[in-house]
């Protein structure tokens, strides 16, 4: 098993989880772009958004979800917020598990990469 | 009714539709910050994301769903693309109609705002 988002779930690796069910788990982002900046991510193996089958699609809905209540528990859902998914190489993606950002805690750019 | 996003989805200010269906509408962003950027809006109105009730949670699954295949439709779904929801100020939402961004078509750069 070499992907770190499934080691970080299953325990293999440390992480600080913030938020877990059994579907989806909540961690910081390593490289934090802004004073709020956390990773969402199922802990089913899934490399990229496109990737999704059927079935998993409430998974997403469930990940959005779970961003927006990080975001009201970590106090910003009023001030605001952005979340973000990138897939495959053009969109930025640079661990090949489907993870949703949330960015909060400061004034976002107007620009979205 | 001022909301323009309201204006577009009735019909009453011009825009190039590229999708719709009863619950959502897809049109280029006006100010495109990619080769594709799409936005993809519910046709209810709903002022941001912080604002959706529980009813309306599966609606974002399907904006999702809805980006997925007109990234699909584009051409970009292997080579990359990145969605993008901003809520509230800091988030650097300008419409206060909940819309979903799809960018893609060039390398999008690592920082997401």
């Amino acid at each position: 098993m070499s992907c770190i988002f499934c080691q970080i779930a299953d325990g293999k690796l440390p992480g600080d989880i913030l938020y877990q069910d059994e579907e989806v788990l909540v961690f910081p982002d390593i490289q934090p772009q802004a004073p709020l900046h956390l990773l969402i991510i199922p802990k089913k193996h899934i490399s990229a958004l496109s990737r999704i089958t059927r079935e998993d699609k409430p998974l997403v809905g469930h990940m959005i979800n779970t961003a927006q209540e990080m975001a009201r528990r970590e106090g910003v859902s009023e001030k605001g917020y952005r979340l973000v998914i990138n897939c495959g190489q053009q969109g930025g993606q640079l661990v090949p598990h489907l993870h949703l950002h949330l960015l909060g805690g400061r004034q976002l750019s107007d620009q979205l990469g």
